[in-house]
Protein backbone atom coordinates (compact mmCIF):
# COMPACT_ATOMS: atom_id res chain seq x y z
CA UNK A 1 0.00 0.00 0.00
CA UNK A 2 1.92 3.03 -1.39
CA UNK A 3 -1.25 5.67 -0.26
CA UNK A 4 -3.59 5.25 2.04
CA UNK A 5 -7.08 6.54 0.52
CA UNK A 6 -9.78 8.15 2.34
CA UNK A 7 -13.37 8.78 1.55
CA UNK A 8 -14.65 12.34 1.93
CA UNK A 9 -16.44 11.73 5.37
CA UNK A 10 -13.87 10.19 6.93
CA UNK A 11 -11.79 13.39 7.34
CA UNK A 12 -13.45 16.07 9.78
CA UNK A 13 -13.65 19.65 9.23
CA UNK A 14 -10.47 19.85 11.23
CA UNK A 15 -8.48 17.82 9.56
CA UNK A 16 -8.74 14.66 11.33
CA UNK A 17 -9.53 11.07 10.32
CA UNK A 18 -9.74 8.06 12.51
CA UNK A 19 -9.11 5.08 10.51
CA UNK A 20 -10.30 1.11 11.52
CA UNK A 21 -10.29 -1.97 10.06
CA UNK A 22 -7.94 -3.16 7.53
CA UNK A 23 -6.31 -0.11 6.71
CA UNK A 24 -5.84 0.56 10.61
CA UNK A 25 -3.97 -2.87 11.33
CA UNK A 26 -2.17 -2.68 7.73
CA UNK A 27 -0.93 1.27 9.14
CA UNK A 28 -0.46 -0.41 12.56
CA UNK A 29 1.32 -4.07 11.99
CA UNK A 30 2.85 -3.57 8.25
CA UNK A 31 4.54 0.26 8.19
CA UNK A 32 4.55 -0.02 12.29
CA UNK A 33 3.82 3.59 12.19
CA UNK A 34 4.74 5.45 15.38
CA UNK A 35 3.25 8.43 16.75
CA UNK A 36 4.54 11.81 14.53
CA UNK A 37 5.05 9.64 11.47
CA UNK A 38 3.90 10.94 7.97
CA UNK A 39 2.02 8.61 5.88
CA UNK A 40 1.70 8.90 2.12
CA UNK A 41 -3.20 10.05 1.90
CA UNK A 42 -5.37 10.83 -0.87
CA UNK A 43 -8.85 12.37 -0.34
CA UNK A 44 -11.07 9.60 -3.26
CA UNK A 45 -11.65 11.81 -5.98
CA UNK A 46 -9.68 14.57 -4.40
CA UNK A 47 -5.88 15.86 -3.39
CA UNK A 48 -3.17 14.07 -2.39
CA UNK A 49 -1.36 14.85 0.99
CA UNK A 50 0.12 13.98 4.39
CA UNK A 51 -1.40 12.24 7.00
CA UNK A 52 0.43 12.87 10.45
CA UNK A 53 -0.26 9.79 13.25
CA UNK A 54 -1.41 10.99 16.01
CA UNK A 55 -2.62 8.16 17.35
CA UNK A 56 -2.16 4.23 16.71
CA UNK A 57 -3.02 1.18 17.97
CA UNK A 58 -4.13 -2.58 15.54
CA UNK A 59 -7.93 -1.14 16.17
CA UNK A 60 -7.81 2.55 15.32
CA UNK A 61 -5.19 4.93 13.53
CA UNK A 62 -5.51 8.82 13.76
CA UNK A 63 -3.76 10.30 11.76
CA UNK A 64 -3.92 14.87 11.15
CA UNK A 65 -4.13 15.51 7.58
CA UNK A 66 -3.12 17.72 5.46
CA UNK A 67 -3.83 17.90 1.40
CA UNK A 68 -2.60 19.54 -1.19
CA UNK A 69 -4.41 22.38 -3.18
CA UNK A 70 -4.72 20.38 -6.13
CA UNK A 71 -5.81 17.27 -7.57
CA UNK A 72 -3.74 15.34 -9.73
CA UNK A 73 -4.74 14.66 -13.23
CA UNK A 74 -7.52 12.26 -14.03
CA UNK A 75 -6.69 9.48 -16.71
CA UNK A 76 -7.23 10.32 -20.15
CA UNK A 77 -8.28 6.83 -21.01
CA UNK A 78 -11.44 5.29 -20.80
CA UNK A 79 -11.69 1.73 -21.44
CA UNK A 80 -14.43 -0.26 -23.20
CA UNK A 81 -13.53 -4.01 -22.66
CA UNK A 82 -16.09 -7.04 -23.20
CA UNK A 83 -16.73 -8.85 -20.11
CA UNK A 84 -13.99 -11.45 -19.75
CA UNK A 85 -14.23 -14.67 -17.55
CA UNK A 86 -15.10 -13.62 -14.44
CA UNK A 87 -12.03 -15.66 -13.07
CA UNK A 88 -9.76 -13.14 -15.03
CA UNK A 89 -11.76 -9.91 -14.62
CA UNK A 90 -11.13 -10.55 -10.64
CA UNK A 91 -7.68 -10.31 -11.29
CA UNK A 92 -7.69 -7.02 -13.71
CA UNK A 93 -10.04 -4.73 -11.35
CA UNK A 94 -6.76 -3.58 -9.65
CA UNK A 95 -4.36 -3.61 -12.17
CA UNK A 96 -7.11 -1.25 -14.79
CA UNK A 97 -7.09 1.39 -11.82
CA UNK A 98 -3.54 1.05 -11.02
CA UNK A 99 -2.63 1.78 -14.77
CA UNK A 100 -5.21 4.56 -14.65
CA UNK A 101 -8.58 4.72 -15.99
CA UNK A 102 -11.26 7.20 -16.01
CA UNK A 103 -14.08 5.03 -16.74
CA UNK A 104 -14.05 1.64 -17.58
CA UNK A 105 -17.48 0.82 -19.72
CA UNK A 106 -18.31 -3.22 -19.43
CA UNK A 107 -20.19 -4.54 -22.48
CA UNK A 108 -21.80 -7.85 -23.48
CA UNK A 109 -20.72 -8.99 -26.95
CA UNK A 110 -20.96 -12.29 -29.06
CA UNK A 111 -18.35 -13.82 -27.59
CA UNK A 112 -19.16 -13.27 -24.13
CA UNK A 113 -20.76 -15.95 -22.42
CA UNK A 114 -24.32 -15.29 -20.79
CA UNK A 115 -23.13 -16.53 -17.29
CA UNK A 116 -20.51 -13.99 -16.56
CA UNK A 117 -23.47 -12.04 -16.36
CA UNK A 118 -24.68 -13.79 -12.81
CA UNK A 119 -20.69 -13.09 -11.30
CA UNK A 120 -20.54 -11.62 -8.07
CA UNK A 121 -17.53 -9.94 -9.53
CA UNK A 122 -19.76 -7.70 -11.62
CA UNK A 123 -20.95 -6.53 -7.71
CA UNK A 124 -19.99 -2.98 -6.97
CA UNK A 125 -19.44 -4.60 -3.31
CA UNK A 126 -16.56 -6.79 -5.07
CA UNK A 127 -14.45 -4.75 -7.65
CA UNK A 128 -14.97 -1.35 -4.83
CA UNK A 129 -12.39 -2.71 -3.15
CA UNK A 130 -10.53 -4.30 -5.47
CA UNK A 131 -10.46 -0.81 -7.36
CA UNK A 132 -9.39 1.03 -4.46
CA UNK A 133 -6.37 -1.59 -3.76
CA UNK A 134 -5.20 -0.58 -6.98
CA UNK A 135 -5.55 3.21 -6.64
CA UNK A 136 -3.42 2.45 -3.17
CA UNK A 137 -0.38 0.47 -5.00
CA UNK A 138 -0.21 3.53 -8.10
CA UNK A 139 -0.72 6.70 -5.47
CA UNK A 140 -3.66 7.85 -7.47
CA UNK A 141 -7.75 9.17 -5.84
CA UNK A 142 -9.63 9.15 -9.17
CA UNK A 143 -12.22 6.06 -8.55
CA UNK A 144 -13.26 4.39 -12.28
CA UNK A 145 -16.41 4.95 -12.83
CA UNK A 146 -17.82 1.85 -13.76
CA UNK A 147 -21.02 1.13 -16.09
CA UNK A 148 -22.56 -2.27 -17.01
CA UNK A 149 -24.21 -2.63 -20.30
CA UNK A 150 -26.50 -5.32 -21.72
CA UNK A 151 -26.60 -4.44 -24.83
CA UNK A 152 -23.93 -3.74 -27.38
CA UNK A 153 -25.84 -2.08 -30.19
CA UNK A 154 -27.77 0.05 -27.64
CA UNK A 155 -24.75 1.30 -25.85
CA UNK A 156 -22.83 1.97 -28.92
CA UNK A 157 -25.34 3.42 -30.80
CA UNK A 158 -27.17 5.72 -27.54
CA UNK A 159 -25.48 5.38 -24.69
CA UNK A 160 -21.50 5.82 -25.53
CA UNK A 161 -22.01 9.69 -27.03
CA UNK A 162 -23.11 10.74 -23.36
CA UNK A 163 -20.58 8.51 -21.40
CA UNK A 164 -17.65 9.59 -24.05
CA UNK A 165 -18.15 12.86 -25.65
CA UNK A 166 -15.00 14.06 -27.94
CA UNK A 167 -11.91 12.37 -27.54
CA UNK A 168 -10.18 9.73 -29.74
CA UNK A 169 -11.60 6.24 -30.09
CA UNK A 170 -9.63 3.26 -31.04
CA UNK A 171 -10.20 -0.28 -31.13
CA UNK A 172 -7.99 -3.83 -31.03
CA UNK A 173 -7.64 -6.01 -33.54
CA UNK A 174 -5.16 -8.34 -34.14
CA UNK A 175 -3.63 -7.26 -37.52
CA UNK A 176 -5.48 -3.95 -37.72
CA UNK A 177 -3.18 -1.32 -39.34
CA UNK A 178 -2.02 1.41 -37.64
CA UNK A 179 -0.18 1.60 -34.43
CA UNK A 180 -1.70 3.63 -31.49
CA UNK A 181 1.03 6.34 -31.42
CA UNK A 182 -0.05 6.72 -35.29
CA UNK A 183 -3.73 6.62 -34.94
CA UNK A 184 -3.47 9.24 -32.18
CA UNK A 185 -1.14 11.36 -34.36
CA UNK A 186 -0.85 14.53 -32.47
CA UNK A 187 -4.84 14.86 -31.26
CA UNK A 188 -4.40 12.96 -27.92
CA UNK A 189 -7.12 15.02 -25.28
CA UNK A 190 -8.84 11.67 -24.52
CA UNK A 191 -8.97 8.08 -25.61
CA UNK A 192 -11.63 5.68 -25.63
CA UNK A 193 -9.70 2.18 -26.16
CA UNK A 194 -12.06 -0.80 -26.97
CA UNK A 195 -10.94 -4.08 -26.00
CA UNK A 196 -12.61 -7.26 -27.42
CA UNK A 197 -13.66 -10.51 -25.41
CA UNK A 198 -11.76 -13.66 -25.98
CA UNK A 199 -11.86 -14.40 -29.63
CA UNK A 200 -11.78 -11.01 -30.46
CA UNK A 201 -15.21 -8.55 -31.53
CA UNK A 202 -17.31 -10.18 -34.47
CA UNK A 203 -17.88 -8.85 -37.75
CA UNK A 204 -20.76 -6.88 -36.41
CA UNK A 205 -19.76 -5.20 -33.60
CA UNK A 206 -16.44 -4.23 -35.58
CA UNK A 207 -18.29 -2.97 -37.85
CA UNK A 208 -20.34 -1.03 -35.81
CA UNK A 209 -17.23 0.12 -33.48
CA UNK A 210 -15.99 1.76 -36.76
CA UNK A 211 -18.84 3.30 -37.81
CA UNK A 212 -19.10 5.07 -34.57
CA UNK A 213 -15.52 6.47 -35.21
CA UNK A 214 -13.76 3.81 -33.90
CA UNK A 215 -9.85 3.66 -35.22
CA UNK A 216 -8.24 0.06 -35.77
CA UNK A 217 -5.15 -0.74 -33.75
CA UNK A 218 -2.77 -3.52 -33.27
CA UNK A 219 -0.64 -5.01 -31.22
CA UNK A 220 2.11 -7.04 -33.11
CA UNK A 221 0.80 -10.39 -34.10
CA UNK A 222 0.77 -12.41 -31.23
CA UNK A 223 -2.96 -12.81 -30.22
CA UNK A 224 -2.83 -12.50 -26.77
CA UNK A 225 -5.04 -13.44 -23.80
CA UNK A 226 -7.31 -10.57 -22.74
CA UNK A 227 -6.36 -9.65 -19.48
CA UNK A 228 -2.61 -9.42 -21.00
CA UNK A 229 -3.77 -7.30 -23.87
CA UNK A 230 -5.80 -4.99 -22.06
CA UNK A 231 -2.66 -3.97 -19.68
CA UNK A 232 -1.09 -3.85 -22.80
CA UNK A 233 -2.93 -2.12 -24.35
CA UNK A 234 -3.72 0.89 -21.74
CA UNK A 235 0.26 0.75 -21.14
CA UNK A 236 0.80 1.58 -24.91
CA UNK A 237 -2.36 4.56 -24.47
CA UNK A 238 -0.86 5.93 -21.75
CA UNK A 239 2.67 5.85 -23.01
CA UNK A 240 0.98 7.42 -26.37
CA UNK A 241 -0.49 10.23 -24.81
CA UNK A 242 3.03 11.10 -22.72
CA UNK A 243 5.03 11.83 -25.65
CA UNK A 244 1.79 13.98 -26.94
CA UNK A 245 2.14 15.86 -24.06
CA UNK B 1 -5.03 -22.39 -28.04
CA UNK B 2 -4.52 -20.65 -31.06
CA UNK B 3 -1.51 -22.89 -31.57
CA UNK B 4 -1.09 -26.58 -31.46
CA UNK B 5 2.53 -27.21 -30.03
CA UNK B 6 4.30 -29.99 -30.75
CA UNK B 7 7.91 -31.82 -29.19
CA UNK B 8 10.09 -32.61 -32.84
CA UNK B 9 10.76 -36.61 -31.09
CA UNK B 10 6.59 -36.20 -31.84
CA UNK B 11 6.61 -35.68 -35.69
CA UNK B 12 8.08 -39.06 -37.06
CA UNK B 13 10.24 -38.71 -40.63
CA UNK B 14 6.78 -38.86 -42.59
CA UNK B 15 5.52 -35.83 -40.90
CA UNK B 16 2.88 -38.28 -38.94
CA UNK B 17 2.10 -36.86 -35.02
CA UNK B 18 -0.66 -38.35 -32.62
CA UNK B 19 -1.53 -36.31 -30.29
CA UNK B 20 -2.99 -37.62 -26.42
CA UNK B 21 -4.26 -36.50 -23.36
CA UNK B 22 -4.99 -33.06 -22.47
CA UNK B 23 -4.18 -32.01 -26.40
CA UNK B 24 -5.97 -34.73 -28.12
CA UNK B 25 -9.19 -33.84 -25.70
CA UNK B 26 -9.17 -30.28 -26.84
CA UNK B 27 -8.69 -30.89 -30.27
CA UNK B 28 -11.56 -33.14 -29.91
CA UNK B 29 -14.16 -31.55 -27.84
CA UNK B 30 -12.98 -27.81 -28.26
CA UNK B 31 -12.11 -27.44 -31.36
CA UNK B 32 -13.95 -30.32 -32.73
CA UNK B 33 -11.60 -30.89 -35.55
CA UNK B 34 -12.86 -33.48 -38.39
CA UNK B 35 -10.98 -35.59 -40.52
CA UNK B 36 -9.88 -33.65 -43.07
CA UNK B 37 -10.06 -30.34 -41.23
CA UNK B 38 -6.23 -28.24 -41.13
CA UNK B 39 -4.97 -26.87 -37.54
CA UNK B 40 -2.28 -24.59 -36.85
CA UNK B 41 0.77 -26.24 -35.48
CA UNK B 42 4.58 -25.39 -34.39
CA UNK B 43 7.40 -27.67 -33.57
CA UNK B 44 9.03 -26.31 -30.23
CA UNK B 45 11.95 -23.93 -31.24
CA UNK B 46 11.41 -24.90 -34.57
CA UNK B 47 8.56 -23.97 -37.76
CA UNK B 48 4.95 -23.43 -37.49
CA UNK B 49 2.94 -25.28 -39.64
CA UNK B 50 -0.06 -26.85 -40.51
CA UNK B 51 -1.60 -30.12 -39.15
CA UNK B 52 -4.58 -31.91 -41.18
CA UNK B 53 -6.71 -34.36 -39.13
CA UNK B 54 -5.99 -37.31 -40.05
CA UNK B 55 -7.94 -39.40 -36.85
CA UNK B 56 -9.32 -38.03 -34.11
CA UNK B 57 -11.35 -39.65 -30.99
CA UNK B 58 -11.13 -38.22 -27.09
CA UNK B 59 -8.24 -40.25 -26.44
CA UNK B 60 -5.54 -39.37 -29.47
CA UNK B 61 -5.72 -37.06 -32.47
CA UNK B 62 -3.41 -38.50 -35.43
CA UNK B 63 -2.20 -35.32 -37.59
CA UNK B 64 -0.42 -35.06 -41.00
CA UNK B 65 2.03 -32.18 -40.37
CA UNK B 66 3.51 -29.62 -42.68
CA UNK B 67 5.70 -27.23 -41.61
CA UNK B 68 7.01 -24.10 -42.87
CA UNK B 69 10.65 -23.56 -44.04
CA UNK B 70 12.05 -21.08 -42.00
CA UNK B 71 11.23 -20.44 -37.93
CA UNK B 72 9.42 -17.43 -36.98
CA UNK B 73 12.25 -14.82 -35.46
CA UNK B 74 13.29 -15.46 -32.05
CA UNK B 75 11.78 -12.71 -29.02
CA UNK B 76 14.56 -9.90 -28.74
CA UNK B 77 13.63 -9.40 -25.53
CA UNK B 78 15.16 -11.29 -22.33
CA UNK B 79 13.74 -10.81 -18.84
CA UNK B 80 15.56 -9.87 -15.47
CA UNK B 81 13.30 -9.75 -12.87
CA UNK B 82 13.52 -10.27 -9.36
CA UNK B 83 11.40 -13.60 -7.93
CA UNK B 84 7.98 -11.97 -7.07
CA UNK B 85 5.63 -13.68 -4.72
CA UNK B 86 5.13 -17.48 -5.92
CA UNK B 87 0.97 -16.31 -6.29
CA UNK B 88 2.53 -13.33 -9.00
CA UNK B 89 4.88 -15.56 -10.50
CA UNK B 90 2.43 -18.18 -11.42
CA UNK B 91 0.19 -16.13 -13.38
CA UNK B 92 2.96 -14.26 -14.82
CA UNK B 93 4.87 -17.38 -16.59
CA UNK B 94 1.66 -18.05 -19.46
CA UNK B 95 1.73 -14.26 -20.05
CA UNK B 96 5.36 -13.20 -20.13
CA UNK B 97 5.61 -16.19 -22.79
CA UNK B 98 2.77 -14.47 -24.65
CA UNK B 99 4.47 -11.78 -24.72
CA UNK B 100 7.53 -12.89 -26.22
CA UNK B 101 10.84 -12.91 -24.15
CA UNK B 102 13.70 -14.98 -25.19
CA UNK B 103 15.17 -15.73 -21.70
CA UNK B 104 13.79 -15.42 -17.96
CA UNK B 105 16.37 -14.92 -15.64
CA UNK B 106 14.95 -15.01 -12.11
CA UNK B 107 16.94 -13.88 -9.32
CA UNK B 108 17.09 -13.23 -5.61
CA UNK B 109 17.36 -9.81 -4.57
CA UNK B 110 17.71 -7.65 -1.25
CA UNK B 111 13.65 -7.52 -1.43
CA UNK B 112 12.84 -10.86 -2.11
CA UNK B 113 12.01 -13.53 0.95
CA UNK B 114 13.94 -16.28 1.28
CA UNK B 115 10.91 -18.82 0.99
CA UNK B 116 10.17 -17.75 -2.45
CA UNK B 117 12.99 -20.14 -3.12
CA UNK B 118 10.87 -22.76 -1.92
CA UNK B 119 8.02 -22.42 -4.21
CA UNK B 120 6.91 -25.18 -6.66
CA UNK B 121 6.52 -22.66 -8.70
CA UNK B 122 9.66 -22.40 -9.51
CA UNK B 123 9.97 -26.06 -10.39
CA UNK B 124 10.09 -26.67 -13.90
CA UNK B 125 7.56 -28.92 -13.71
CA UNK B 126 4.78 -26.19 -12.63
CA UNK B 127 6.39 -23.42 -14.99
CA UNK B 128 6.77 -25.10 -18.02
CA UNK B 129 3.21 -25.88 -19.09
CA UNK B 130 2.44 -22.65 -18.26
CA UNK B 131 5.22 -21.14 -20.74
CA UNK B 132 4.01 -24.00 -23.35
CA UNK B 133 -0.15 -22.26 -22.73
CA UNK B 134 1.19 -18.72 -23.19
CA UNK B 135 2.90 -19.90 -26.21
CA UNK B 136 -0.21 -21.61 -27.66
CA UNK B 137 -1.88 -18.50 -27.25
CA UNK B 138 0.77 -16.27 -29.17
CA UNK B 139 1.16 -18.68 -32.02
CA UNK B 140 4.83 -18.66 -30.55
CA UNK B 141 7.42 -21.25 -30.96
CA UNK B 142 10.26 -20.25 -29.14
CA UNK B 143 10.01 -22.07 -25.67
CA UNK B 144 12.00 -19.36 -23.07
CA UNK B 145 15.26 -20.71 -21.61
CA UNK B 146 14.64 -20.14 -17.95
CA UNK B 147 17.40 -20.15 -15.12
CA UNK B 148 17.03 -19.17 -11.48
CA UNK B 149 19.98 -17.14 -9.69
CA UNK B 150 20.23 -17.07 -5.73
CA UNK B 151 22.90 -14.30 -5.85
CA UNK B 152 22.61 -11.46 -7.31
CA UNK B 153 26.07 -10.46 -7.26
CA UNK B 154 27.34 -13.25 -8.71
CA UNK B 155 24.67 -13.16 -11.45
CA UNK B 156 25.04 -9.46 -12.49
CA UNK B 157 29.04 -9.59 -12.08
CA UNK B 158 30.18 -13.43 -13.47
CA UNK B 159 27.08 -15.11 -15.38
CA UNK B 160 25.30 -12.20 -17.11
CA UNK B 161 27.91 -11.19 -19.93
CA UNK B 162 27.61 -15.29 -20.66
CA UNK B 163 23.98 -15.08 -20.59
CA UNK B 164 23.14 -11.89 -22.70
CA UNK B 165 26.31 -11.18 -24.62
CA UNK B 166 25.76 -7.73 -26.43
CA UNK B 167 22.81 -5.81 -26.31
CA UNK B 168 20.76 -2.95 -24.82
CA UNK B 169 19.91 -3.46 -21.02
CA UNK B 170 17.12 -1.62 -19.45
CA UNK B 171 16.42 -1.29 -15.53
CA UNK B 172 13.36 0.17 -15.03
CA UNK B 173 13.05 2.23 -11.87
CA UNK B 174 10.09 4.76 -11.15
CA UNK B 175 11.12 7.95 -11.80
CA UNK B 176 14.64 6.75 -13.48
CA UNK B 177 14.60 9.41 -16.13
CA UNK B 178 14.01 8.33 -19.69
CA UNK B 179 11.51 6.33 -21.52
CA UNK B 180 12.39 3.29 -23.17
CA UNK B 181 12.34 4.51 -26.54
CA UNK B 182 15.05 7.22 -25.70
CA UNK B 183 17.36 4.77 -23.93
CA UNK B 184 16.88 2.15 -26.89
CA UNK B 185 17.42 5.11 -29.59
CA UNK B 186 18.00 3.75 -32.86
CA UNK B 187 19.98 0.72 -31.62
CA UNK B 188 18.29 -1.68 -30.25
CA UNK B 189 18.77 -5.13 -31.40
CA UNK B 190 18.05 -7.05 -28.66
CA UNK B 191 17.07 -5.99 -24.94
CA UNK B 192 17.79 -7.17 -21.48
CA UNK B 193 15.10 -5.79 -19.03
CA UNK B 194 15.55 -5.50 -15.57
CA UNK B 195 12.31 -6.00 -13.41
CA UNK B 196 12.80 -5.16 -9.37
CA UNK B 197 11.06 -7.34 -6.60
CA UNK B 198 8.03 -5.27 -5.10
CA UNK B 199 9.59 -2.56 -3.24
CA UNK B 200 12.14 -1.82 -5.83
CA UNK B 201 15.89 -2.45 -5.81
CA UNK B 202 17.88 -0.98 -3.01
CA UNK B 203 20.26 1.15 -3.90
CA UNK B 204 23.48 -0.97 -3.89
CA UNK B 205 21.55 -3.91 -6.17
CA UNK B 206 20.57 -0.18 -8.75
CA UNK B 207 23.95 1.03 -8.58
CA UNK B 208 25.61 -2.63 -9.61
CA UNK B 209 23.45 -2.95 -12.56
CA UNK B 210 23.97 0.52 -13.39
CA UNK B 211 28.18 -0.67 -13.39
CA UNK B 212 27.29 -3.24 -15.94
CA UNK B 213 25.45 -1.61 -18.42
CA UNK B 214 22.22 -1.00 -17.62
CA UNK B 215 20.42 2.13 -18.32
CA UNK B 216 17.56 3.60 -15.92
CA UNK B 217 14.13 3.73 -17.65
CA UNK B 218 11.16 4.52 -16.51
CA UNK B 219 7.30 3.91 -16.79
CA UNK B 220 5.20 6.90 -15.52
CA UNK B 221 4.87 8.02 -12.27
CA UNK B 222 2.96 5.12 -11.21
CA UNK B 223 4.03 2.24 -8.67
CA UNK B 224 2.92 -0.84 -10.01
CA UNK B 225 2.86 -4.08 -9.00
CA UNK B 226 5.47 -6.12 -9.70
CA UNK B 227 3.25 -8.57 -12.28
CA UNK B 228 1.26 -5.45 -14.32
CA UNK B 229 4.39 -3.65 -14.29
CA UNK B 230 6.28 -6.64 -16.18
CA UNK B 231 3.89 -6.98 -18.33
CA UNK B 232 3.74 -2.85 -18.87
CA UNK B 233 7.42 -2.89 -19.71
CA UNK B 234 8.02 -6.08 -21.88
CA UNK B 235 4.67 -4.54 -24.06
CA UNK B 236 6.90 -1.14 -24.20
CA UNK B 237 10.36 -2.93 -25.10
CA UNK B 238 8.50 -4.51 -27.78
CA UNK B 239 6.84 -1.74 -29.06
CA UNK B 240 10.17 0.93 -29.48
CA UNK B 241 11.94 -2.59 -30.80
CA UNK B 242 9.33 -2.81 -33.76
CA UNK B 243 9.51 1.20 -34.59
CA UNK B 244 13.34 0.53 -34.71
CA UNK B 245 12.81 -2.45 -37.09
Amino acid sequence: MNLILLEPYEVDDAGAARLTGARAAHVAAVLQAQIGQRLRIGRLDGPLGTGTVTSVDENAVCLECLFEPARPPQPRVDLLLAIPRPKVLRRLWSQIAAIGVGQIILTNAARVERHYFDSHVLDAGTYGPLLIEGLQQARDTWLPRVSIHRRFKVLVEDDLDGLCPGGARLVAHPGGGQSIGEALGRAGSRVLLAVGPEGGWVDFERSLLEHHGFQAVELGQRPLRSDTATIALLTLVHDALRHIG
